[in-house]
């Protein structure tokens, strides 16, 4: 058998997520139903993250195992003639057959869009949240950073999820502001008063909703409703019920899975 | 009678284009319904640029004259509930009744968006033309310079296509390079080796198609197959055949639309 690593980017919008559901079009199923062609058996993907309906992914990581073996620029090209454009595998490497992308994964950055302007750009209502009234951003940042450290994040926590631990430590959690040059050619999309409100997290792992969670918070301090110091309240309380709404789902982007026994180091590709 | 200038953004992947067609969706066809069912009566809109089917606006303007008069803030609140989010009008001025959205145009900007990478990012799929051999972003400026000025643009007007004069003034045309940063919160889209190409030409006014007509033709000169100066001799040709092929829609983008007798000053809102 063959072990493989790939980073895949895509568009969440019409999917019900990255894992398998009963019903409707999930990422991890259009992956197995890929390789299940080019393997010409069954073959079972997982995950780094498990991407909720609508949340994106500029860098998600997977791993399987086939029978026969192909060379990484291969099965980028094989893969994505057998996806829609909706999802695109990015890189493909070898690893040794005991790489596992959720286990092994030591470090995830997620990012969260908020267009704050009055009027939703066309550009962005599939890639982030549209909050009409001004976020005090100084203030939603202040209380980011309050999230960071090693804690039980049961707060944050989706209401009925059951994990072994709710412990997790994020490294780097920031609120930043990015006014909108509508004559930047990077972006397409564009206001004259538009404003766009990121959050970013880097972290050793993430409870199910807990970004959206975090962010729905967040927001709740940057309306002014909620004093900064609250945040911490809400973690001290480990109660669900104490933090603000879940953010909607399609301002969320998984951005990096990093590898490495070290933080940082990447798991090399294995000996051929 | 009170006349209105609109600024609308739109992603233009499922219309037919700007104008009115017997068949399919067009966002002057959106347009006139929405401000017939708020007037309750008929309503006609021009357009300052006819964009194609697929091709996205940040700031197109239209102008329309109805019965009742609306304050600007309540105009753009009125239209974009009843448009659909694909469609946003961003500002709402009343003017002149003589304002006329096409003929009162004195400069347009158009970006065009190159997505240069092996694979093309699920976020560009509907925003950029797709080209996987590297280009030589260097010679495309080059030769995009050699476009400004005073000119008969014949070599770039779609076959076919009637106007007074194929004479247009282009202020500025250049080509330059955005290396995609993936870890730049302003983007959605990202992958390692990813070059987002970008061209950008300011003019009097532009030809049917001429834009993609003159991307299509620096893009020849990006792969290598076409010198610098070809550019040159395919505008004093006068003749579609010589030039590059036409790029596809999704990688337009009708920037900005400005007015005034004397380039720059913009038409003041009328006196109430």
């Amino acid at each position: 058998m063959h072990t493989y690593k790939i980073t895949i980017a895509y568009d969440g919008t019409r999917f019900v997520g990255w894992q398998l559901q009963p019903s409707g079009i999930s990422i991890q199923g259009l992956l197995e139903e890929a390789l299940g062609a080019l393997d010409e058996r069954e073959v079972i993907v997982t995950g780094a993250g498990r991407t909720d309906a609508g949340v994106h992914a500029l860098g998600q990581v997977a791993s399987f195992s086939v029978h026969r073996a192909i060379d990484g620029d291969g099965l980028v090209r094989a893969l994505n003639a057998r996806l829609p454009p909706e999802v695109r595998v990015v890189a493909a490497d070898p690893v040794e057959a005991i790489f596992h992308a959720r286990f092994d994964a030591t470090r995830k950055t997620y990012r969260y869009r908020i267009w704050n302007a009055a009027v939703l750009s066309p550009f962005e209502r599939h890639y982030a949240w549209h909050i009409s009234s001004p976020l005090d951003v100084e203030a939603m940042n202040a209380a980011a950073v309050l999230v960071e450290g090693c804690r039980d994040f049961s707060a944050f926590q989706a209401a009925g999820s059951a994990t072994t631990s709710p412990v997790r430590e994020v490294f780097a959690s920031r609120v930043s502001l990015l006014d909108d040059d509508p004559h930047h050619p990077e972006r397409i999309a564009g206001a004259a008063d538009a404003r766009l409100v990121v959050y970013e997290a880097t972290g050793s792992g993430f409870l199910r909703h807990m970004v959206r969670n975090i962010v729905g918070s967040l927001v709740e301090i940057g309306r002014g409703r909620r004093s900064v110091e609250w945040i911490a309240e809400v973690i001290e309380g480990r109660d669900r019920d104490l933090a603000g709404p879940t953010a909607p789902p399609q301002g969320l982007v998984l951005v990096a899975v990093e590898y490495g026994r070290a933080h940082g180091a990447r798991l090399g590709p294995a000996a051929k």
